[in-house]
């Protein structure tokens, strides 16, 4: 199980997150990625731990302002970038370029979707995997695969009808528990926020989720 | 062949062209819709062609401001909507939503992308067609059905992959050669925009599409 | 004191409520107008009142899909139109290249605003009036003019700075004594939605409404 | 007079160029700052050069996903960020917010305009700076200064109306001599981009741009 942290814009240390993720990471074997902002992918990444964007631009090197090129993010240290999450939505074409322009810049790429449609649409876009993140769970505390456990096997369902593509699941997740239940609906990774970013001890937290994963 | 005539913004008179339409589509029995601005929706409805939207909102009733209801849509006379043109790229999220929208409106709906990639994607979203238009062939003259007869066959593959839905194609359409081009590709119609609208005499135009399609 | 009363996307028949506005606008010899979704336009226009389009798109003629033109609205019947609601908020650019479009068309302008800044602001860009309208108090059914009458001072302290463009202010109003609190803080309109457009008896609320102002 | 390097998204080493800025500016006291995209904020910082942002996002601390929070680029090191760029136009509300954010994170703001109105209008919203950029002459090669000199005596005029707001100009700007004509002109500052990351040796165009000023 991949666990993929999203720090968002919340008000914590994202340097103190991603070294905690590392050392989680290197006691347990789990694989634990954190997605800072791009203002803070070089410091995170240079914790050792595996470091994402939030989000690239689905433009190529030009006359862009205010962009975060795939390439930049690459060269800060991102291995791989989440693309069109609920709080960042993007054009069908944008999404498509984007997965394109994260390819070339040799990050992998999680695209995100509301449901199974969604999914089954994203996934013909050739992501390295692909997310469902039902936009009415996300930050609840109640977790995806206790409120919604037919969205996540749906979700699995639908990619695995375009072809190979492994499905994380998001929303409310926050324990060992969480995760396993994730697991045993079918998805390969879980996408999670708050659980981490506003938890009072974040590598305690780190560790409970990948005990029993 | 369906034969679907955008207006776009262009300096035409769209009453005018309803009505020469709803005349080619009369003696010839061909279907041939027109989609006007959606200011112009009930004026062109009022010729007896069938009307299109040129796009549709995601949203229900509520406290929304500017945006075209597919029920107002509905209620000006609209049959249908164009929704995700190249020049009104809709973020995915809202493309599923308006795709909803329009069918509680009782509106057909047809989904546009730029290339077969897109066209799997949005055919998951359950439209009752999709098409595939290459923005670079837009406005050019140059049919998409001879500049890239390969981009027409693999998006009806891609449809066909997906489910049983209709395939129509656009950018540069502008004859019966054109329209006989595009279904013997696999096309079950076509888009057009400036071979009518910009046309000296939009009834001949007509005329000459419908012809040998 | 001008009544502009925004439809929305509310679930109410726009050419009852023209039609109302007309007839109370004829009784009263108040100013009021009415602004239907594009779509509309052309049946509530057809009703006598006073018909304004909730947006135009910034747009001249040309290649541009499910945009509304000030010259198609105008066509449509429209002597005006809002730009920037708070539900439609456009880019800074836009708005000047909107207020341009209105005018070749020959429609009225009312760009909005959220606070008096922003009123400063638009009224740089030579609109025929601005409005203020606070985000946090639309909907509530408590006035601007009651909840922050300062900021409606404010606004007006704005806009002279600026030039002799008059204010209008909205959130909130549904009354009579709101519409004459309004003019008594400097404003030379009002806004309001709700109020009307959800009310049992849409002509006896437009009726109590310019009763006192 | 103060020389603002925007190096969107060109394909340029942004280290290279920060460190050859603060050399420059070193040995001539020029003011010399350099807006690297946001992953690369932190190198560019680490050089020593005034480093600023070109673009952070209009929101606070929260559940945002893939955006630049103000407080984060000055965390990487910016001490100020531009708004509202011709190619990252943003809603009035939004400039306004940004404006707001950048100032509580300590980050001086320079808002971008397309012409005297607009500078007008973004002066209201009390930047630190506004700046005035022609959109048909970006990246021309022919200077603000020299093409349409009247833009730059207009946006100095506007911003004066206004308040104390000094004035920069860009577009086309890439020699010594486009930046003295710009000082004459009123303008305090200059904005250019592809005269200094697309020259073959940045540090001689850096030299080249103060050496008059």
């Amino acid at each position: 199980m991949f666990v993929l942290v999203n720090l968002k814009a919340y008000p914590c240390d994202p340097v103190e997150i991603g070294a905690a993720a590392e050392t989680v990471a290197a006691e347990t074997g789990a694989r634990i990625a954190v997605a800072p902002q791009a203002a803070d992918l070089r410091a995170v990444a240079e914790t050792g731990v595996e470091t994402w964007a939030q989000h690239v631009s689905p433009v190529e090197h030009g006359s862009h302002t205010g962009s975060t090129l795939a390439e930049r993010a690459a060269a800060a240290g991102a291995e791989g970038t989440l693309l069109n999450h609920s709080e960042k939505r993007l054009r069908l074409a944008d999404i498509d370029d984007a997965v394109g322009a994260a390819e070339r810049a040799g990050l992998d790429t999680v695209v995100c979707a509301n449901n199974p449609a969604q999914v089954g649409a994203v996934a013909q876009l050739s992501p390295d995997a692909v997310a469902v993140e039902p936009p009415e769970l996300i930050g609840t505390g109640t977790p995806v695969s206790q409120a919604d456990p037919d969205v996540v096997r749906a979700a699995v369902d639908a990619a695995s009808a375009v072809g190979d593509v492994p499905v994380y699941c998001g929303a409310g997740i926050s324990t060992g528990d969480d995760v396993a239940a994730a697991r045993d609906l079918g998805a390969d990774g879980v996408l999670l926020a708050s659980g981490v970013a506003k938890a009072d001890d974040p590598e305690a937290a780190l560790r409970d989720l990948v005990t029993d994963s």
